[in-house]
């Protein structure tokens, strides 16, 4: 039985399993198996819709496991690659067990990840823009934004609630600003205090001309269009950071603002960077069978693989097309490798760009000609509408389009923000709370009850080390040395106990130095 | 210029506003002001249909705005109700300005609340099912346990796993039992590795029969239904309390489980209880035109309300179907007061009760009539449909209700569990962190920069009284003391902080006696 482990559920993990689920069929000497963060492939072209709500907020995405039913899913996020041992490692779910997973080929295909290092304040104030969750937290934002506009009577303050604010004049910061623009001025009408001239959407381009995918003339009237919608476009500026309201651009000009988004900063995969091969420009450099040359088993795909083009010599832009079509090319070489026959080198000329501008009007290069306006926006939602994965998607969200156009936007604030957890849990008497060798991702404080601590000595069976009571912690040394588990931990009476996550843990008692000094003598003490 | 003062943004506090609007018109002596915590309305009806995503997920809210154009909402959450100087608090919002509303009229309609008292670790591993976020949050568990039970190895885990709990045999419990039954297992079909007859759905219900409301042959009829579906019914079973992984029933039995429901406890709102005034049962005593007896001006609607009915002495149910008859009496009388004229006395009789139990199927007794199977069914569809308030919803829920006929159940898992709140800020030099007489809710740790906090004294200005560097923290004595900020705090330099809130502040530093102590010295040491 070989296993081929894609990791990654973007564009081109997810192709790749499907293209190896139709070459391998139901080939009971392969498995499939597939490592993703999320149980679903987000549609990112259709992201900036999700913003208004012209389509559902779960029809960007389609479930993995209905794209590719023969493939073993995964959830988990991959923690650790070992290229030497042909092994990854993916955290633990419900149980405290890490998954180990073993491959005979590999498919690295995990994308990159939003950086926001070296611009002050922006980690802590701006909104990305890459993920389903983005996209909600973004349109929520804009919701509260004008809930407490329509309330404030301070006239600086209204200034920065009704200022929207996005850096990137690329397409997904052009696509972006359009829906935001569009859905911000249509909301705003149910706000019985919110003065449309009061409301200010504005994007930032570091460049003389959006667009600059786009030919000349798409791009000024993808300007234009903006312009006369009211969207304010500061070309030739850059943004340097940001403050809860504020954003600051170079040169020292402030755009007072409670909504900034960034589009811009993209950076290697962190897991891609550790990988011990060969790099250029932080993506895997592969040979023109997308294989790792001194890596044999192992291949790479999408945004995170370095791939010249077979009949260019050019390298493959970042984008889902090229990932889709290299996918197709990984899987049947692999197959190639594992049944022999000859290997396929990759070439691919893009068919065509193109991008919305919202309220029915888009801008497209298709097979060298340009288009602009109603056309391209028809042809921008069937193209798109025909490439969405999986039947029931195309249905819904042809529906949504077609609701949108009758129908007012939605206004509703659903709350998705994510911070660091601490959460509360209980035991009855004699439960096990973690189990020595076990990976350790919570720190516990004792609120009431009593905890024992043991450890398994060869000889003796379970030994007692200590037990604790109300405000006492364990399992902090699991945290610090990012080491297993080393005992047991047990209620020995109903026990209410507070759990507080690695990065919370981090977080807090990295800053306190109160704190540190309490875990530094406990560690040390207990240690000894 | 009179203010109409609504708390609550339920059915009854909505249809109150409702009513009003169509009463007063756009008077402009009269202001209606609405204060609610979310800025949509919950038709609980079709909650239970969100588990299943059979119908889309903000379909079952509609938007108070929209709903109630000329009244001024404030999404906010009530601090507390001072009626003796006929005025009511409500939190801040992105500022620290908290909200104060004074009133000419005040309708109470804020509801009940869950409540987990007495039943030990249902507070922190029970499920609640009245909001949308928690029909959210169950339906991510849902799909969550059946990906962990499809990678699981072990076998008792794996039964925990595969295990759906859901105590309280009322309306609620069944119709959501009923929906998660039937989700759970078409949506088993998508994992390769879980086996149909793995999956345990049991429905817990204290009494003989399931559906007390309804008469013995219907919930007899719901009762034989659900069993045939594959749910297992444990009659004349109490909950005890829960685990992690363990529904603890009264007698000893433990049925492990990852996923338990509790539709069972409602407890009255704390500041109904706060109220001081008279009460029935935790429900604020009205007299017959739906007013407190001993404050004029101060009316109570909905299930805070205890209301005797005017024809039959009986006291009314909290149904919805009373608290928008109630609201449009209370209206009514409201607006006798204001113009003058004769007070209505509140009297109503139910048309029916009707519970859904998925798959075409439900129970109902309509003006007498009993009727179960396909036709009750589709009469639930068709009542809802109609009372779901605004014709975009009905418009949607009715397209989304077509789809569902024909398309598979959605098994895309979105996050939005929310703990404690810790979060990261940015502030350039000389910037206003909080300043003096603001509401605090948050302590600040500094992790890099210098910060100085300062007081206005008379005759001297601002004064400086200390500056705080990485490590120290700032902030603590507005979270202990309950007070508003004592002296504001200013960056010096450009300064990146650690936000922690109220709750994790409390839940931490309770809990944790090296904190406890270090912050009552801090505070101890700054107030001499």
């Amino acid at each position: 039985m070989k296993r081929i482990l894609i990791v990654g559920g973007g564009f081109g993990g997810v192709y790749t399993a499907l293209a190896l689920e139709k070459l391998v069929g139901r080939d009971p000497g392969v498995e499939i198996a597939l490592v993703s963060k999320e149980n679903y492939l987000t549609f990112q072209p259709m992201l900036p819709e999700v913003i208004s709500g012209s389509i559902g907020i779960v029809d960007t995405i389609s479930p993995i496991r209905r794209l590719c039913p023969n493939t073993n899913l995964y959830t988990r996020t991959v923690e650790k690659i070992d290229l030497e041992r042909n092994r990854v490692i993916a955290t633990a779910g419900f149980g405290s067990r890490q998954c180990e997973l073993d491959y005979d080929h590999l498919v690295v295909a995990l994308g990159n990840v939003t950086s926001f290092a070296g611009q002050p304040g922006l980690t802590e104030h701006a909104l990305p823009f890459k993920y389903l969750g983005d996209a909600l937290a973004l349109r929520n934002r804009v919701i509260h934004t004008l809930e407490e506009a329509d309330l404030e009577p301070d006239a600086e303050m209204r200034r920065a609630l009704l200022t929207f604010v996005v850096a990137g004049g690329g397409f997904s910061g052009v696509e972006a600003v359009a829906e935001l623009n569009d859905f911000v001025r249509a909301a705003a009408k149910s706000f019985r205090r919110v003065r449309p001239d009061e409301i200010r959407v504005v994007l930032l381009h570091a460049q003389g001309l959006i667009l600059p995918e786009l030919p000349r003339s798409l791009a000024e009237f993808a300007q234009r269009l903006l312009m006369k919608r009211g969207v304010e476009i500061r070309l030739n500026t850059r943004l340097h950071g940001a403050t809860m309201d504020a954003a600051l651009l170079v040169g020292g000009e402030r755009i007072a603002t409670r909504t900034l988004v960034s589009t811009v900063p993209s950076a290697p995969n962190p897991l891609v960077a550790m990988l011990p091969c060969k790099k250029e420009k932080g993506r895997i450099v592969v040979n023109r069978h997308l294989q790792l040359p001194d890596f044999p088993g192992v291949w790479a795909v999408g945004d995170c693989a370095w791939i010249l083009d077979a009949a260019t010599g050019e390298p493959c832009p970042p984008t889902a097309q090229h990932a889709i079509r290299e996918a197709r090319c990984l899987a049947a070489n692999i197959v190639a490798d594992l049944r022999g026959g000859a290997k396929k080198e990759f070439s691919f000329s893009a068919l065509g760009k193109m991008g919305s501008l919202g309220h029915r009007s888009a801008v497209a290069e298709v097979f060298g000609l340009k288009i602009s306006g109603f056309l391209a926006w028809w042809l921008w939602r069937t193209v798109y509408l025909m490439k969405l994965p999986g039947l029931d998607r195309k249905i819904r969200v042809a529906t949504d389009w077609t609701l949108d156009l009758l129908l007012p936007p939605d206004l509703v604030q659903l709350k998705t923000d994510k911070g660091f957890a601490i959460r509360r849990e209980h035991f009855e008497p004699n439960e096990v709370i973690f189990r020595e060798g076990d990976r350790g991702d919570w720190l516990y404080v004792v609120v009431e009850g009593e905890v024992a601590i043991s450890r398994d000595v060869p000889g003796q069976g379970e030994v007692t080390l200590r037990t604790l009571g109300p405000g006492e912690c364990f399992g902090e040394i699991a945290l610090v040395s990012d080491q297993a588990r080393s005992a047991t931990a047990r209620s020995r009476s109903s026990v209410n106990l507070l759990a507080v996550d690695r990065d919370a843990f981090q977080a807090l008692f990295t800053n306190l130095p109160p704190l540190r000094g309490f875990f530094e003598q406990l560690i040390a003490g207990r240690s000894r």
